[in-house]
């Protein structure tokens, strides 16, 4: 029994728009919590079928007026629309208690909810939980099990919202970690989109070398299975961390060097030592 | 039941210098095989475990004598060590229907052979199979299942020498495919040396910034799982191969170039084209 199995969610109505890899696997542990789950997706098919598996109860409505009977919005969008949709959520907003997202940076929409006065019950998420695919095809019940969500509350956000977004959390079975959305974006440009950077910059490198995908063994495939990420999503990801990334490539760049540069050297004990400091690190996770 | 399962090995007997993660592996599929496994460790403490466990039938003698009794020799050491405990091997070796090895380079190796007379009996080999833990207690039965096998013979290899390593391998559940030492090489470099200093890099970069191995989600610790590989066995396959990878490290940088112009330039299309190249890439392996 995960925790996203045992109930908890009763008496919550939760509004989520988009109903992709995030916010399709977010409606199935809310649904199975005993949360009532209302939701949209641009994609209709999508939204029909969601409802068939009985996970979603029932449409927003194209001007997602049914957010006006939730308790939580949901934004599950890539990072460069949720602002918008935030937006036109907000003539709905007023009976809200949480408004959150899933997205992979926090500056922008913490910043957008700010802007557009819902500051109070705004509590930015980030999930560290995922999957290289994506869709409602690729969503799942538990793929927040003990996983570590961020939470970026915005200037003036109240205890309130960041108890129901430590609740709405509890039920996926994550933990939370509370943090700036600027000290957020800055840690995750290390520890997510970096790797996903190098991930995609290896695949382009393997593919202009004529490589086919499958060719590479176990250690290789795990290296480039990231690169199968949405470009739609991760565009607008790596755009709006772009001044976070920068610093974090540049210093790739210079442990790359150091590794060429005892390679050139043919010796092999300055190698050695990079490598093992590597191992190191590495075993120590 | 794996291939390694069925029996199919009796009569054969193997000499296996070296029982960590891939002398270990093949150790215990041959066993498991019925072939008649005779080992040396220069850890005394691997020999008798693996004697304990039953793996192996009887140590080799200190100065390798034992491989005087055996068809195959199976050299599993790092690959700048492997030539010296070829020569040390040969005053027993003339009973032998293979000697192979199972470095992840084969130029050094096969020139070796050919270098000091066995080149007629000399497959190289190199399983592309493995784990990022190393030694005796990470290797494990089945572990090259479904996986795909490099044969490198020497020149002058004869076809019986070959079908014996074709038969090893069968034992062992993997499929073997036959090149050139010079094209396996370049090959690999491609296929999983870049992704390894890449991974090594990667974690450097991170460690060097502060980050705990922990810290990273799933994603991230794909791209840091090699890194964990054996420092030792690591440094004498990435010299070796230095020349075939220092194109594959070029090119590499001159894709993350591409990405990060695109980053510099901010807009979303140019980024999206090269994230929908590689997805594409990606998951059509």
């Amino acid at each position: 029994v995960t925790a996203a199995e045992q109930r908890g969610g009763e008496g919550r109505t939760a509004a989520i728009v988009g109903l992709g890899l995030m916010g399709g696997s977010v409606a199935r542990d809310l649904a199975a919590a005993g949360v009532r789950v209302l939701g949209h997706d641009r994609d209709r098919a999508v939204l029909r079928r969601a409802m068939e598996a009985g996970i979603v109860a029932a449409p927003l409505g194209r001007r997602l007026d049914g957010i006006a009977r939730a308790h939580w919005l949901i934004l599950a969008v890539p990072v460069d629309v949720a602002p918008v949709v935030l937006a036109a959520a907000l003539p709905w907003s007023s009976g809200l208690r949480l408004i959150t997202d899933v997205g992979s940076t926090k500056r922008g929409i913490v910043e957008t909810a700010e802007r557009l006065g819902c500051a109070t019950r705004f509590i930015g998420a980030h999930p560290l939980a995922g999957d290289h695919r994506a869709g409602w095809q690729a969503s799942r019940s538990g793929m927040f099990d003990g996983s570590r969500v961020f939470l970026c509350p915005a200037a003036g956000a109240g205890p309130a919202a960041l108890d129901e977004a430590r609740r709405l959390w509890r039920l996926c079975g994550a933990a939370t970690e509370v943090l700036g959305a600027e000290a957020h974006d800055e840690r995750v440009a290390w520890l997510s989109h970096l790797p996903q950077l190098l991930s995609t910059a290896l695949a382009l490198t393997l593919r202009s070398a004529g490589v086919a995908a499958g060719q590479p063994g176990r250690g290789g495939r795990d290296m480039i299975r990231l690169a199968g990420g949405s470009s739609r999503v991760w565009t607008g990801i790596l755009l709006e961390n772009a001044d976070m990334l920068a610093p974090a490539i540049a210093r790739f760049r210079d442990r790359l060097a150091d590794l060429e540069s005892a390679l050139a050297a043919g010796r092999g004990p300055p190698l050695q030592r990079l490598l093992q400091d590597a191992a190191s690190w590495a075993d120590s996770g």
